[in-house]
């Protein structure tokens, strides 16, 4: 339980390192070869590594640049939360992941928050920082 | 290590299931005294027990409902990511906590993401679910 704990943790890091490297091909050995990608947000989705490769290879267009702000991993599962900049700014990303049993990515839950307006009944109960 | 794994996930687990039941009390317990919430969206900050609680108990006015999809929890971190269903409809909400020594929640940071549309540059790299 520990060793999977620690596999995941180190995967998902290198998922983010390679992308960050735009080091495709070790990219794509990080991921079952029936991969499957979910954005719930817009209910895109992305079948096989193939198609995933293209799809973050080709549809995230222009320079970015991403930072890991934490992973956390248990067993065969793992969330990460990164800072991606780009050219429309500077935006958190959070993702679920599920390894398979060979320690591959296998499915993947992406989220994109972006910034809204703190609803009014509840504004007397924050601060801001 | 294994253990405080485990700590991590059951105080998620039981947050989340004190949130369900309107269980302030519990729901206290499992808190820090200076636990600190964080809405990176908005940049809403909560201080301290009394605070979050109150926060919680009067910022979500209505009858709603939350639902647990997944926990992962790794030494004093973990990650949740629920549905939270309300007045508004249905929509996933996605929390990263810190534990303190004695097993309490410290940190809160808590995102609300929302639909958005499929930005062109990628929509032929998807489907969708």
């Amino acid at each position: 339980m520990l060793a999977a704990m620690t596999v995941a943790h180190q995967v998902v890091a290198a998922y983010w390192a390679a992308a960050e490297a735009r080091d495709w091909d070790t990219f794509g050995d990080l991921l079952a070869e029936d991969v499957v990608y979910q954005a719930p947000q817009t209910r895109e989705q992305v079948r096989g590594r193939d198609a995933y490769l293209r799809f973050n290879a080709e549809g995230f267009p222009g320079d970015w640049h991403l930072a890991v702000d934490r992973i956390v991993a248990q067993d065969r599962q793992a969330a990460s939360w990164i800072t991606f900049s780009g050219q429309d700014g500077v935006q958190p990303g959070l993702c679920f992941f599920d390894l398979d049993g060979k320690d591959r990515i296998a499915r993947i839950f992406d989220f994109w928050p972006d910034p809204y307006d703190i609803p009014v009944n509840r504004a007397h109960l924050v601060e801001r920082y």
